[in-house]
């Protein structure tokens, strides 16, 4: 389709200037301080949208930030793609580690530094380009409808009533994302499937007030101390977790399933390096691609409690807290998870203190049949345009969404990711590389093309 | 001495409006943002000297935050007491939880609520007062010098070369401090030691940068659990603490000591209801006032890493860091202590991850002799204001510089506090009862009285 790469040639520098004002808005979800900015990036959204050419382009209020909705209705007798993606990013601190402003996006070797370049303003937005390449050039091989969501980051809490209520709106035939990574240009790969995810806190209470620690300290328990305890608890010397009925769900791999997925490019002593760690850790028995992959795993995303600033303050405080989440595999519920783990950290409690463990957000692990029409377009559309054919890879990361998107209209998930594994996504100096950025846009339409071809 | 009682009745609200003047100085050492509000505070307490009839009143400036000195000198032939106190404060944070403003000092109940209103404002300033009573009614029985300092509350750095380098001038029999507490007004009480203190920080670091915990987790240590296991590991299941040789120089107490140190009053479920905790905790094998006064302890005084705002982020952190603390007891080096806490830290750091630990400050710990003049004369003071002799209790905090004065000036050291355990030293909503600040002035000058009676 020589007419595509001829327009997206010569909009080259404008589809890419458009992305950095896009990254500019600081569309942080989790904080209530962005509410407007929130409004503003949902806004800019649909002015985007407009001008690629789609129509019945909308702004959805919900009880949380708001949801963008469009579409482009070629022929009834067509397929319907549903797009989907998030205008939200993750909270940026700790700020003092970025090298540039995380909204003051940067272009330095070929990366594009900042909040939400890959994650995943820079991924959704190549679908809107590629549908203006697409409408531009009078090529729209199917039906294409829009979802970009402002709730992904902090749990996507009212996309499920939203989805309810607008169940023949967004009726299609397969959802489309690009939210994930490949394992690089020369190697492309999909992922067939997404972790799920139980994200809890916990407070753990001790006395009434900060105490000084060398008038009680020895007499009275420590929560910082009591927390470390609970938490060290949580994985054995195998690093296996120790939560009965933990693993209880979890689908076991085959041999032959297991063979496949550890045949995935990966150079140990590289993936160190480029972390700069000098070991790895894990649980006994797997492979990193496994434990990152197909295992189900407990991380520590956040503690705090007593003392903090410069200097010392001979402090037994009141409370500590910490923020607990694990990934989950197929098999495993999020629901019945997330209410496993907080009942397993009050029962181990101790009496000298108190706990108050909440829930979150969550979201159930996901799968896309590699043998499908819907996978197949993917495929062909990656070997169009990359010269080879994608490897299927599981990914660790999680999109609680699709579980709802299948319940709920029957659709089933591609993920089309174009980010790469170090984009630090969630971390100080995101990035997106503008190469993998053009890739998307010039990858997309294939997608399009091939799917209406095989649905034919 | 009814004239000091008459003199003390008469300025009785002047007494306690300076100190609130006082209080109102934001005087934490530990902030460089404060540095100015130490240097203000320096100087009010020089003026408050001079007014009360000291001489030779003089601000040193040190590498840190400066020192104020003054004196009284009444016959070359009489003893000399070194009052010492400490005119800077802790930090204040989390200021969330202070009632009134921390700074913003308010009597509620009898009680001055501000930082710094007992340790030691509202006690050092105790003796500036007690000066007054004794210059202005001319019965000043002995010569008395001041030095107040603006470093305790972050390890008095430089006081040993202000000590060392003031030899002559700070020449004095005995010293007196005024910074610790009693059991209360109807059971006084005097301390007879107090506890050393090694305090350290730690940094774990794991990737070198913070990373997606899905993309991740699993596969790659996480700082915080790996901190978290290190904390744990400090502690035996029956709160022994495990670093190899931490008891090995403990002066064990004779079962004498022991039945004696126990029999101070003390009330477990008051104490428990009083601190809002259900049991208490500590070591196996010694009772409440045996962990807390004789007894070496291992706190975690603060911690963080990753996430601690509102709501969730999946990260996987680059590091963890922990401010922990040790007090020590009679026998115990606080250098040493301190090599041997961050030696054993580094040992059992696993290979996954990296630690940097560094000493924060440290004391050594302090007993002072019951059957001397200087404690004696105490204790008669106590007996002629209070009505009953005081109790000997060790106390659980630690004033490291009392091993300097001993060592330097050659000194020993009378800790005559009249502030209480629940006065919520280094926390929110520190107090001091006013009643207390008028006994302390009342008591003061009979100290210095029978002192000089006993010595003659």
């Amino acid at each position: 389709m020589q007419q595509w790469k001829d327009y997206q040639e010569k909009n080259k520098q404008r589809f890419l200037d458009e992305l950095l004002e896009l990254l500019r808005i600081p569309s942080i979800s989790a904080k209530p301080e962005n509410k407007n900015d929130m409004v503003s990036c949902a806004e800019k959204v649909k002015q985007r949208l407009e001008e690629a050419g789609a129509q019945k382009v909308e702004i959805f209020s919900t009880k949380g930030h708001p949801v963008v909705f469009g579409e482009i209705k070629v022929d009834d007798s067509k397929p319907t793609v549903l797009v989907y993606g998030h205008y939200d990013v993750q909270p940026v601190e700790p700020l003092e580690l970025w090298h540039s402003g995380p909204f003051d996006p940067v272009i330095k070797d070929g990366k594009i530094y900042a909040r939400g370049s890959a994650d995943d303003k820079g991924q959704f937005y190549m679908h809107i380009k590629a549908l203006e390449t697409m409408v531009k050039t009078n090529s729209v091989p199917l039906n294409i409808k829009f979802i970009i969501e402002g709730e992904e980051e902090v749990g996507s809490d009212n996309l499920e009533p939203f989805l309810e209520a607008h169940k023949d709106l967004l009726k299609a035939d397969v959802v489309l994302i690009s939210d994930t990574s490949m394992i690089s240009l020369d190697t492309p790969s999909l992922d067939t499937g997404v972790r799920g995810l139980s994200y809890i806190e916990v407070e753990i209470t001790g006395p009434n007030r900060d105490l000084h620690s060398g008038v009680y300290g020895g007499a009275v328990a420590n929560p910082i101390t009591i927390l470390a305890q609970m938490i060290a608890s949580l994985h054995d010397e195998n690093n296996h977790i120790t939560i009965p009925g933990f693993y209880d769900d979890v689908q076991v791999l085959s041999e032959e399933e297991r063979t496949k997925l550890n045949k995935a490019p990966f150079d140990e002593s590289e993936y160190k390096n480029e972390l700069g760690v000098k070991e790895l850790w894990g649980e006994k028995g797997y492979t990193t691609l496994e434990r990152t992959g197909v295992r189900p795993t407990l991380e520590l995303n956040g503690i705090w409690g007593g003392y903090m600033g410069e200097g010392s303050k001979t402090v037994l405080p009141a409370n500590a807290h910490a923020k607990i989440s694990c990934r989950l595999v197929p098999g495993q519920d999020h629901h019945k998870m997330t209410d496993l783990l907080i009942k397993h950290l009050e029962k181990i409690t101790p009496n000298c203190v108190r706990i108050k463990a909440f829930a979150h957000h969550g979201g159930n692990p996901y799968v896309t049949p590699i043998d499908s029409i819907e996978y197949k377009a993917a495929e062909k559309a990656i070997e169009a345009t990359f010269g080879k054919a994608p490897i299927p890879v599981r990914g660790g990361g999680s999109i609680p969404i699709t579980s709802l998107f299948e319940s709920i209209l029957n659709c089933k998930t591609i993920f089309m990711g174009f980010g790469l594994d170090n984009d630090n996504l969630h971390s100080p100096n995101e990035k997106y590389n503008v190469e993998n950025y053009y890739k998307g846009i010039e990858t997309i339409p294939y997608f399009h093309k091939f799917y209406a071809d095989l649905k034919k």
